[in-house]
């Protein structure tokens, strides 16, 4: 089966979107998901960015919220502007890199952008997330929260963050199908026409 | 008819695909081009840009000459990586303003773009722009040139320029459709939807 990479980072507005819609649409080309969770932070620090562009660029920012709001309703994903952002996804890109590989960590990840995005609830707080893990079917939360605070999984996720900006990555959502990087949701259906095709 | 502003700037490589595509796609949908020129640096410098953000972001730019590409091949677009960029569309961006309403402009624009993004000429070079308008079938090129070079056609663009800010215009393509304004070619299909339904 063929394979396409989904990078992710919980505080991104447009990886919300994608991550809603991800799985289905890939289901349709018979092409298979991995889930990729990383830290946009430490690479935008390498920018030289303090803060999401979105915030930094205010004109930018408004066009954004316009913008998701626009494709949220267009694409039937739910979506309401949340009171802060962006909000501490660390300690969910943690729990997702502990849950790679298992059943439950898509819909985990699904579950934590509704919490930020639609909900607008505080990802960085542990009872947030421990919900999420139930309503994911996860087997057991107390013991998947408690691998998430382990050295080997922050160890993992700041591996996968450098893998991250050693591909290129810039900005998420980004796909990778083979060599080929993709950003930004709009290139969702070109990720997938090239995973068809290998 | 319904109407859709495409504002262009000569040296963005995302305005090259639109520009090609804008007016066939439009056609399809009943629905009329504005073709509005205006100048980036100026906004650029707004926002305390010192040169194109894919120059200053070298990662991003990597990605966006891989992905102009791939998008040029699937959209059937011609395109070369030009030796230089950005270059200096101030003098194109005036003849395209002289032009506003003619029927040579849009062509004149193309040409343009092709000759900054297919044959990799100077867009700044006073003959390549007299060459693009005679392609174009504009009526008296030397006149149009004159044109170009007045106060008042200076004055014109300069407001266009001003205009785009006022709209929340930050980078280029952009289309706008009643209040409605989108970013990027990847926009357009969402943007001409909208001008249907109105």
């Amino acid at each position: 089966m063929s394979q396409i990479e989904f990078w992710f980072e919980f505080a991104s507005t447009y990886s919300h979107i994608a991550a809603q819609l991800v799985e289905a649409e890939a289901a349709t080309r018979q092409v298979e998901v991995v889930w990729r969770p990383f830290l946009l932070g430490p690479i935008f620090r390498e920018q030289g960015l303090s803060d999401s562009p979105f915030n930094l660029n205010r004109v930018k920012g408004d066009y954004m919220w316009r913008d998701v709001a626009r494709e949220c309703e267009r694409l039937d994903v739910p979506f309401r502007r949340p009171g802060q952002f962006p909000r501490n996804g660390l300690l969910a890109a943690r729990i997702s890199t502990a849950g790679e590989g298992q059943d439950w960590m898509p819909a985990f990840v699904r579950g934590v952008y509704r919490a930020n995005f639609v909900e607008d609830l505080d990802i960085s707080n542990v009872a947030v997330l421990e919900q999420a893990l139930i309503e994911a079917g996860a087997p057991d939360p107390g013991m998947i929260l408690e691998d998430a605070g382990s050295d080997g999984v922050k160890r993992k996720l700041r591996h996968r963050t450098d893998e991250a900006m050693q591909l290129g990555i810039f900005g998420a959502p980004s796909f990778r199908v083979g060599k080929e990087l993709f950003w930004g949701g709009d290139r969702l259906q070109q990720a997938l026409d090239l995973a068809e095709r290998r």
